[in-house]
Protein backbone atom coordinates (compact mmCIF):
# COMPACT_ATOMS: atom_id res chain seq x y z
CA UNK A 1 0.00 0.00 0.00
CA UNK A 2 1.22 3.52 -0.76
CA UNK A 3 1.79 5.46 1.97
CA UNK A 4 2.10 9.10 2.09
CA UNK A 5 5.17 10.88 3.88
CA UNK A 6 5.27 14.51 5.02
CA UNK A 7 8.78 15.99 6.00
CA UNK A 8 9.74 19.28 7.76
CA UNK A 9 12.87 20.41 6.25
CA UNK A 10 15.22 23.15 7.44
CA UNK A 11 18.02 24.30 5.06
CA UNK A 12 21.05 26.83 4.49
CA UNK A 13 20.48 27.62 1.06
CA UNK A 14 24.10 29.18 0.71
CA UNK A 15 25.74 26.20 -1.29
CA UNK A 16 22.54 25.78 -3.13
CA UNK A 17 20.59 26.26 -6.69
CA UNK A 18 17.74 26.63 -4.40
CA UNK A 19 14.93 24.12 -3.99
CA UNK A 20 13.78 22.52 -6.87
CA UNK A 21 15.85 19.98 -9.28
CA UNK A 22 17.80 21.06 -11.96
CA UNK A 23 19.80 19.57 -14.80
CA UNK A 24 23.51 20.92 -13.68
CA UNK A 25 23.11 22.71 -10.76
CA UNK A 26 22.83 21.44 -6.41
CA UNK A 27 19.53 21.68 -5.25
CA UNK A 28 17.47 20.51 -1.94
CA UNK A 29 15.33 18.29 -3.58
CA UNK A 30 17.99 16.58 -5.58
CA UNK A 31 19.79 15.95 -2.22
CA UNK A 32 17.03 14.60 -0.56
CA UNK A 33 15.64 12.24 -3.79
CA UNK A 34 19.07 10.83 -4.19
CA UNK A 35 19.03 9.75 0.12
CA UNK A 36 15.13 8.34 -0.38
CA UNK A 37 16.66 6.59 -3.12
CA UNK A 38 19.32 4.83 -1.24
CA UNK A 39 16.78 4.44 1.28
CA UNK A 40 13.82 2.26 -0.58
CA UNK A 41 15.32 1.85 -4.09
CA UNK A 42 12.43 3.83 -5.35
CA UNK A 43 12.75 6.83 -7.87
CA UNK A 44 10.53 8.80 -5.52
CA UNK A 45 9.99 12.65 -6.45
CA UNK A 46 9.46 14.85 -3.75
CA UNK A 47 6.93 17.87 -3.71
CA UNK A 48 7.62 20.88 -2.19
CA UNK A 49 5.08 23.59 -1.03
CA UNK A 50 6.75 25.71 -3.92
CA UNK A 51 10.43 26.66 -4.49
CA UNK A 52 12.84 28.68 -2.95
CA UNK A 53 15.28 30.64 -5.02
CA UNK A 54 18.72 30.03 -5.06
CA UNK A 55 20.58 31.33 -1.85
CA UNK A 56 17.07 31.16 0.45
CA UNK A 57 17.07 29.45 3.84
CA UNK A 58 14.19 27.46 4.93
CA UNK A 59 13.45 26.97 8.88
CA UNK A 60 9.87 25.03 7.86
CA UNK A 61 10.06 23.70 4.37
CA UNK A 62 7.46 21.14 3.97
CA UNK A 63 7.45 18.21 1.21
CA UNK A 64 5.83 15.04 0.69
CA UNK A 65 6.20 11.81 -0.86
CA UNK A 66 4.67 8.32 -1.53
CA UNK A 67 6.20 5.09 -1.11
CA UNK A 68 5.59 1.52 -0.91
CA UNK A 69 8.05 1.57 2.27
CA UNK A 70 7.71 -0.85 5.06
CA UNK A 71 10.06 2.05 7.06
CA UNK A 72 8.60 4.15 9.37
CA UNK A 73 8.70 8.05 10.20
CA UNK A 74 11.14 7.78 12.10
CA UNK A 75 13.61 5.64 10.23
CA UNK A 76 13.10 7.83 6.88
CA UNK A 77 13.85 10.91 9.71
CA UNK A 78 17.19 9.76 10.89
CA UNK A 79 18.32 7.56 7.74
CA UNK A 80 17.85 10.62 5.76
CA UNK A 81 19.53 12.89 8.48
CA UNK A 82 22.71 10.09 8.20
CA UNK A 83 22.45 10.87 4.03
CA UNK A 84 21.99 14.06 3.18
CA UNK A 85 24.39 17.30 3.86
CA UNK A 86 24.94 18.90 7.06
CA UNK A 87 23.18 21.66 5.59
CA UNK A 88 19.64 20.01 5.24
CA UNK A 89 17.95 18.49 7.99
CA UNK A 90 14.69 16.55 8.09
CA UNK A 91 13.24 18.52 11.35
CA UNK A 92 9.83 16.51 11.36
CA UNK A 93 8.54 13.15 9.50
CA UNK A 94 5.28 11.81 9.54
CA UNK A 95 2.36 9.81 8.29
CA UNK A 96 -0.12 11.94 6.79
CA UNK A 97 -3.30 11.30 4.48
CA UNK A 98 -3.53 10.03 0.90
CA UNK A 99 -4.88 13.53 0.25
CA UNK A 100 -1.90 15.66 1.31
CA UNK A 101 -0.19 17.46 -1.26
CA UNK A 102 2.81 19.77 0.05
CA UNK A 103 2.00 22.14 -2.64
CA UNK A 104 -1.96 22.12 -3.10
CA UNK A 105 -3.00 21.71 0.18
CA UNK A 106 -0.84 24.40 2.10
CA UNK A 107 -3.27 27.45 3.14
CA UNK A 108 -0.86 30.04 3.80
CA UNK A 109 3.06 30.70 4.21
CA UNK A 110 5.15 32.76 6.28
CA UNK A 111 8.42 34.21 4.94
CA UNK A 112 10.90 36.21 6.93
CA UNK A 113 13.64 38.78 6.10
CA UNK A 114 16.65 39.56 7.78
CA UNK A 115 18.55 42.89 7.41
CA UNK A 116 21.81 44.10 9.55
CA UNK A 117 21.60 47.72 9.47
CA UNK A 118 24.89 49.58 11.09
CA UNK A 119 27.89 50.98 9.84
CA UNK A 120 30.00 48.10 9.42
CA UNK A 121 28.92 44.84 8.27
CA UNK A 122 28.95 41.43 10.15
CA UNK A 123 31.54 39.17 10.17
CA UNK A 124 29.27 36.65 12.35
CA UNK A 125 26.31 35.26 10.10
CA UNK A 126 26.99 37.29 7.48
CA UNK A 127 25.35 34.60 5.53
CA UNK A 128 22.09 35.28 6.79
CA UNK A 129 21.22 39.21 6.34
CA UNK A 130 21.33 41.67 4.01
CA UNK A 131 24.06 44.33 5.26
CA UNK A 132 22.59 47.83 4.64
CA UNK A 133 24.98 50.77 6.12
CA UNK A 134 22.58 53.95 5.19
CA UNK A 135 20.68 54.69 8.24
CA UNK A 136 17.20 53.54 7.83
CA UNK A 137 13.72 55.20 9.08
CA UNK A 138 12.30 52.20 10.77
CA UNK A 139 8.56 53.94 11.30
CA UNK A 140 8.62 55.15 7.50
CA UNK A 141 9.00 51.29 7.15
CA UNK A 142 6.77 50.44 9.81
CA UNK A 143 3.88 52.13 7.99
CA UNK A 144 4.38 50.92 4.52
CA UNK A 145 4.09 47.60 5.62
CA UNK A 146 0.52 48.17 6.72
CA UNK A 147 0.20 48.93 3.02
CA UNK A 148 0.80 45.19 2.33
CA UNK A 149 -1.57 43.70 4.28
CA UNK A 150 -4.86 42.93 2.75
CA UNK A 151 -5.84 41.35 -0.94
CA UNK A 152 -4.14 43.06 -3.45
CA UNK A 153 -3.07 42.54 -7.14
CA UNK A 154 0.68 42.25 -6.44
CA UNK A 155 2.02 42.25 -10.40
CA UNK A 156 4.21 45.33 -9.78
CA UNK A 157 6.32 43.19 -6.63
CA UNK A 158 6.47 40.15 -9.39
CA UNK A 159 10.01 39.08 -10.82
CA UNK A 160 10.49 39.66 -14.17
CA UNK A 161 10.34 37.45 -17.07
CA UNK A 162 8.20 34.68 -14.98
CA UNK A 163 4.59 36.00 -15.06
CA UNK A 164 1.28 34.33 -13.54
CA UNK A 165 -2.17 34.51 -14.62
CA UNK A 166 -3.32 35.41 -11.52
CA UNK A 167 -1.33 37.70 -9.12
CA UNK A 168 -3.93 38.43 -6.87
CA UNK A 169 -2.58 37.45 -2.94
CA UNK A 170 -4.07 37.90 0.45
CA UNK A 171 -1.30 39.17 2.89
CA UNK A 172 -2.33 38.29 6.19
CA UNK A 173 0.40 40.16 8.01
CA UNK A 174 3.30 41.86 7.35
CA UNK A 175 5.89 43.21 10.01
CA UNK A 176 8.61 45.62 10.67
CA UNK A 177 10.20 44.76 13.79
CA UNK A 178 13.96 46.28 14.58
CA UNK A 179 16.25 44.79 17.48
CA UNK A 180 18.94 46.68 18.07
CA UNK A 181 20.93 46.74 14.27
CA UNK A 182 18.74 43.74 13.28
CA UNK A 183 15.84 44.52 11.23
CA UNK A 184 13.62 41.58 10.25
CA UNK A 185 10.36 41.71 7.87
CA UNK A 186 7.85 39.16 8.42
CA UNK A 187 5.48 38.11 6.04
CA UNK A 188 2.49 35.65 5.80
CA UNK A 189 0.26 35.35 2.75
CA UNK A 190 -2.21 32.96 1.09
CA UNK A 191 0.82 32.42 -1.69
CA UNK A 192 3.49 34.39 -3.34
CA UNK A 193 4.35 35.30 -6.39
CA UNK A 194 8.12 34.93 -7.67
CA UNK A 195 10.59 37.15 -5.99
CA UNK A 196 7.51 38.84 -4.14
CA UNK A 197 8.94 38.95 -0.80
CA UNK A 198 12.39 40.24 -2.45
CA UNK A 199 11.13 42.75 -4.19
CA UNK A 200 8.71 43.99 -1.51
CA UNK A 201 11.71 43.97 0.75
CA UNK A 202 14.18 46.33 -1.31
CA UNK A 203 10.71 48.67 -1.85
CA UNK A 204 10.51 48.66 1.93
CA UNK A 205 13.93 49.64 2.27
CA UNK A 206 14.07 52.47 -0.22
CA UNK A 207 10.74 53.64 2.07
CA UNK A 208 13.82 53.16 4.99
CA UNK A 209 16.21 55.35 2.46
CA UNK A 210 13.41 58.00 2.25
CA UNK A 211 13.76 57.59 -1.67
CA UNK A 212 9.99 56.42 -1.57
CA UNK A 213 7.40 57.26 0.69
CA UNK A 214 4.69 54.95 2.85
CA UNK A 215 1.84 56.05 0.99
CA UNK A 216 3.40 55.15 -2.09
CA UNK A 217 3.19 51.37 -2.06
CA UNK A 218 -0.91 51.93 -2.38
CA UNK A 219 0.03 53.78 -6.45
CA UNK A 220 3.10 51.03 -6.67
CA UNK A 221 0.29 48.69 -5.88
CA UNK A 222 -2.32 50.36 -8.40
CA UNK A 223 0.21 50.51 -10.95
CA UNK A 224 1.23 46.77 -11.21
CA UNK A 225 4.26 48.60 -12.94
CA UNK A 226 7.75 46.35 -11.60
CA UNK A 227 9.56 49.62 -12.29
CA UNK A 228 8.08 51.77 -9.97
CA UNK A 229 9.12 49.42 -7.52
CA UNK A 230 12.39 49.19 -5.21
CA UNK A 231 14.60 47.02 -6.13
CA UNK A 232 15.02 42.79 -5.46
CA UNK A 233 16.74 42.20 -1.87
CA UNK A 234 19.91 39.73 -2.02
CA UNK A 235 18.26 36.17 -1.49
CA UNK A 236 20.26 35.58 1.67
CA UNK A 237 18.55 37.42 4.30
CA UNK A 238 15.31 35.30 3.36
CA UNK A 239 13.82 32.17 5.15
CA UNK A 240 10.98 30.10 4.58
CA UNK A 241 9.92 29.70 8.04
CA UNK A 242 7.04 28.00 7.87
CA UNK A 243 3.57 26.51 5.67
CA UNK A 244 0.55 26.20 6.88
CA UNK A 245 -2.37 23.26 6.10
CA UNK B 1 55.78 60.08 15.80
CA UNK B 2 54.29 56.73 16.30
CA UNK B 3 50.79 56.44 16.67
CA UNK B 4 49.03 53.96 18.79
CA UNK B 5 45.53 52.06 17.43
CA UNK B 6 43.28 49.79 18.80
CA UNK B 7 41.18 47.62 16.51
CA UNK B 8 37.63 45.97 17.31
CA UNK B 9 37.45 42.84 15.68
CA UNK B 10 34.42 40.64 14.59
CA UNK B 11 35.29 37.32 12.92
CA UNK B 12 33.96 33.89 11.51
CA UNK B 13 36.91 31.30 12.73
CA UNK B 14 35.06 28.57 11.08
CA UNK B 15 37.77 28.62 8.35
CA UNK B 16 40.69 29.86 10.45
CA UNK B 17 43.37 28.09 12.76
CA UNK B 18 42.93 30.45 15.86
CA UNK B 19 43.94 34.26 16.41
CA UNK B 20 47.57 34.23 16.25
CA UNK B 21 49.65 33.51 13.35
CA UNK B 22 51.24 30.32 12.41
CA UNK B 23 53.77 29.06 9.57
CA UNK B 24 51.62 26.83 7.93
CA UNK B 25 47.65 28.13 8.84
CA UNK B 26 45.55 30.36 7.88
CA UNK B 27 44.79 32.66 10.80
CA UNK B 28 42.95 35.97 12.08
CA UNK B 29 46.12 37.74 13.03
CA UNK B 30 48.29 36.90 9.89
CA UNK B 31 44.89 38.17 7.62
CA UNK B 32 44.81 41.81 9.32
CA UNK B 33 48.95 41.85 9.39
CA UNK B 34 48.84 41.12 5.64
CA UNK B 35 46.52 43.82 5.11
CA UNK B 36 48.10 46.33 7.41
CA UNK B 37 51.66 45.64 5.35
CA UNK B 38 49.79 46.50 2.11
CA UNK B 39 48.26 49.99 3.78
CA UNK B 40 51.58 50.87 5.12
CA UNK B 41 54.39 49.48 3.77
CA UNK B 42 55.06 49.15 7.49
CA UNK B 43 56.03 45.22 8.95
CA UNK B 44 53.37 45.74 11.71
CA UNK B 45 52.87 43.33 14.57
CA UNK B 46 49.33 42.89 15.85
CA UNK B 47 48.74 42.71 19.48
CA UNK B 48 45.88 40.92 20.33
CA UNK B 49 43.96 40.88 23.61
CA UNK B 50 44.81 37.05 23.71
CA UNK B 51 44.46 34.04 21.80
CA UNK B 52 41.47 31.84 20.45
CA UNK B 53 41.86 28.49 19.67
CA UNK B 54 40.80 27.10 15.54
CA UNK B 55 37.09 27.61 15.39
CA UNK B 56 36.70 29.69 17.99
CA UNK B 57 34.85 33.32 17.18
CA UNK B 58 35.06 36.51 18.05
CA UNK B 59 31.93 39.47 18.05
CA UNK B 60 34.57 41.82 20.02
CA UNK B 61 38.42 40.81 19.95
CA UNK B 62 40.51 43.65 20.69
CA UNK B 63 44.12 44.37 18.94
CA UNK B 64 46.29 47.27 19.04
CA UNK B 65 49.47 48.19 16.88
CA UNK B 66 51.71 51.58 16.43
CA UNK B 67 52.62 52.71 13.51
CA UNK B 68 54.54 55.74 12.27
CA UNK B 69 51.53 56.50 9.83
CA UNK B 70 49.52 59.44 8.72
CA UNK B 71 46.52 57.57 8.14
CA UNK B 72 43.79 58.01 10.08
CA UNK B 73 41.66 55.86 11.94
CA UNK B 74 39.11 56.08 9.75
CA UNK B 75 41.25 55.13 7.06
CA UNK B 76 42.59 52.27 8.76
CA UNK B 77 39.05 50.93 9.37
CA UNK B 78 37.91 50.94 5.75
CA UNK B 79 41.03 50.25 4.16
CA UNK B 80 41.37 47.31 6.27
CA UNK B 81 37.62 45.89 5.56
CA UNK B 82 38.15 45.91 1.80
CA UNK B 83 41.02 44.21 2.34
CA UNK B 84 40.46 41.40 4.23
CA UNK B 85 38.33 38.34 3.75
CA UNK B 86 34.41 38.98 4.31
CA UNK B 87 34.86 36.49 7.61
CA UNK B 88 36.98 39.26 9.12
CA UNK B 89 35.58 43.00 10.13
CA UNK B 90 36.87 45.63 11.87
CA UNK B 91 34.11 47.02 13.90
CA UNK B 92 35.64 50.25 15.78
CA UNK B 93 39.25 51.31 14.72
CA UNK B 94 40.95 55.04 17.19
CA UNK B 95 43.89 56.05 18.34
CA UNK B 96 44.69 55.44 21.37
CA UNK B 97 47.21 56.61 24.96
CA UNK B 98 51.06 55.26 24.11
CA UNK B 99 50.07 52.98 27.00
CA UNK B 100 47.40 50.95 25.98
CA UNK B 101 48.15 47.10 25.75
CA UNK B 102 45.75 45.18 23.90
CA UNK B 103 46.76 42.29 26.37
CA UNK B 104 48.41 43.69 29.47
CA UNK B 105 46.02 46.75 29.83
CA UNK B 106 42.77 44.23 29.62
CA UNK B 107 41.33 44.19 32.99
CA UNK B 108 38.57 41.47 31.80
CA UNK B 109 36.96 39.40 28.74
CA UNK B 110 33.43 38.01 28.48
CA UNK B 111 32.71 35.04 26.37
CA UNK B 112 29.61 33.31 25.52
CA UNK B 113 28.95 29.40 24.69
CA UNK B 114 26.48 28.81 22.88
CA UNK B 115 24.49 25.43 22.24
CA UNK B 116 20.98 23.93 20.51
CA UNK B 117 19.40 21.42 23.01
CA UNK B 118 16.64 20.12 20.99
CA UNK B 119 15.59 16.40 19.14
CA UNK B 120 17.55 17.74 15.66
CA UNK B 121 20.34 19.89 14.46
CA UNK B 122 20.10 23.06 13.00
CA UNK B 123 21.30 23.27 9.32
CA UNK B 124 20.85 27.27 9.49
CA UNK B 125 23.37 28.76 12.20
CA UNK B 126 24.87 25.15 12.78
CA UNK B 127 28.71 27.21 12.65
CA UNK B 128 27.84 28.90 15.81
CA UNK B 129 26.30 26.42 18.51
CA UNK B 130 27.14 22.97 19.98
CA UNK B 131 24.26 20.24 19.19
CA UNK B 132 23.30 18.31 21.83
CA UNK B 133 20.28 16.19 21.56
CA UNK B 134 19.85 14.49 24.73
CA UNK B 135 17.38 16.46 27.55
CA UNK B 136 19.75 19.31 29.39
CA UNK B 137 18.50 20.01 33.18
CA UNK B 138 18.69 23.93 32.93
CA UNK B 139 18.16 24.80 36.62
CA UNK B 140 21.13 21.95 37.85
CA UNK B 141 23.19 24.31 34.97
CA UNK B 142 22.12 27.10 36.47
CA UNK B 143 23.40 25.87 40.27
CA UNK B 144 26.29 24.61 39.06
CA UNK B 145 27.38 27.93 37.36
CA UNK B 146 26.44 29.24 40.66
CA UNK B 147 29.34 28.00 42.00
CA UNK B 148 31.90 29.13 39.06
CA UNK B 149 31.72 32.93 40.18
CA UNK B 150 34.22 34.12 42.76
CA UNK B 151 37.87 33.46 43.18
CA UNK B 152 39.35 29.89 42.61
CA UNK B 153 42.15 27.93 41.55
CA UNK B 154 40.82 26.56 37.84
CA UNK B 155 43.53 24.34 37.20
CA UNK B 156 40.81 21.70 36.88
CA UNK B 157 39.81 23.02 33.82
CA UNK B 158 42.72 23.63 32.41
CA UNK B 159 44.01 22.23 28.62
CA UNK B 160 46.43 19.74 29.73
CA UNK B 161 49.97 20.15 28.11
CA UNK B 162 49.64 24.11 28.50
CA UNK B 163 50.21 24.41 31.92
CA UNK B 164 50.42 28.14 33.95
CA UNK B 165 52.26 29.06 36.92
CA UNK B 166 49.40 30.62 38.14
CA UNK B 167 45.99 29.29 37.81
CA UNK B 168 43.75 31.14 39.98
CA UNK B 169 41.27 33.74 38.18
CA UNK B 170 38.56 35.80 39.58
CA UNK B 171 34.74 34.82 37.75
CA UNK B 172 32.87 38.08 37.83
CA UNK B 173 30.38 36.75 36.24
CA UNK B 174 28.56 32.98 34.80
CA UNK B 175 25.33 33.00 33.88
CA UNK B 176 23.54 30.03 32.35
CA UNK B 177 20.13 31.30 30.22
CA UNK B 178 17.86 29.15 27.90
CA UNK B 179 15.78 30.79 25.01
CA UNK B 180 13.40 27.95 23.62
CA UNK B 181 15.80 25.14 22.10
CA UNK B 182 19.10 27.53 22.94
CA UNK B 183 21.14 27.51 25.86
CA UNK B 184 23.88 30.35 26.33
CA UNK B 185 26.82 30.47 29.30
CA UNK B 186 28.05 33.87 29.38
CA UNK B 187 31.07 34.05 31.95
CA UNK B 188 33.34 37.39 32.72
CA UNK B 189 36.43 37.35 34.13
CA UNK B 190 39.48 39.05 35.02
CA UNK B 191 41.33 35.80 32.58
CA UNK B 192 40.70 32.29 30.94
CA UNK B 193 43.25 29.47 31.11
CA UNK B 194 43.70 27.74 28.24
CA UNK B 195 40.48 25.70 27.26
CA UNK B 196 39.04 27.48 30.77
CA UNK B 197 35.77 27.95 29.20
CA UNK B 198 35.18 25.34 26.72
CA UNK B 199 36.32 22.66 30.00
CA UNK B 200 33.81 24.42 32.08
CA UNK B 201 30.73 24.52 29.02
CA UNK B 202 31.67 20.72 29.02
CA UNK B 203 31.16 20.20 32.77
CA UNK B 204 28.37 21.98 32.79
CA UNK B 205 26.55 19.67 29.87
CA UNK B 206 27.75 16.77 31.96
CA UNK B 207 25.56 18.49 35.20
CA UNK B 208 22.65 19.10 32.43
CA UNK B 209 22.80 15.56 31.66
CA UNK B 210 23.08 14.27 35.66
CA UNK B 211 26.30 12.90 35.27
CA UNK B 212 27.69 15.43 37.66
CA UNK B 213 26.09 17.10 40.60
CA UNK B 214 26.12 20.89 40.69
CA UNK B 215 27.58 20.64 43.96
CA UNK B 216 30.41 19.09 42.42
CA UNK B 217 31.91 21.93 40.43
CA UNK B 218 33.06 22.80 44.22
CA UNK B 219 35.15 19.88 44.27
CA UNK B 220 36.55 19.75 41.21
CA UNK B 221 37.42 22.90 41.42
CA UNK B 222 39.06 21.90 45.00
CA UNK B 223 40.64 18.93 43.65
CA UNK B 224 42.61 20.69 40.63
CA UNK B 225 42.55 17.20 39.18
CA UNK B 226 41.61 18.15 35.21
CA UNK B 227 40.31 13.88 34.72
CA UNK B 228 37.07 14.93 37.20
CA UNK B 229 35.99 17.34 34.57
CA UNK B 230 33.61 17.13 31.60
CA UNK B 231 34.94 17.44 28.50
CA UNK B 232 36.02 19.94 26.23
CA UNK B 233 33.45 21.34 24.65
CA UNK B 234 33.88 21.56 20.69
CA UNK B 235 35.30 25.47 19.52
CA UNK B 236 32.38 26.74 17.53
CA UNK B 237 29.92 27.31 19.85
CA UNK B 238 32.25 29.51 22.01
CA UNK B 239 32.38 33.37 20.59
CA UNK B 240 34.72 35.86 22.34
CA UNK B 241 32.18 38.70 23.18
CA UNK B 242 34.24 41.77 25.02
CA UNK B 243 37.58 42.87 26.16
CA UNK B 244 36.83 45.52 28.94
CA UNK B 245 39.53 47.85 29.93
Amino acid sequence: MLKNFKLTIEYDGTDYHGWQIQKNDRTIQQEIEIALFTMTGERITLVGSGRTDAGVHALGQVANFTSKTKLAPDNFQNGLNSLIPEDIIIRECCLVDKQFHARFSAKSKTYHYQILNRKTPSAVGRQYEWFISQKLDIEAMKAAACHISGTHDFKAFEGTGSPRSHTTRSVITADIERDNDRIAFRIKADGFLRYMVRNLTGTLVDVGLLKINPEDIKSILASKDRSLAGPTAPPHGLFLINVEY
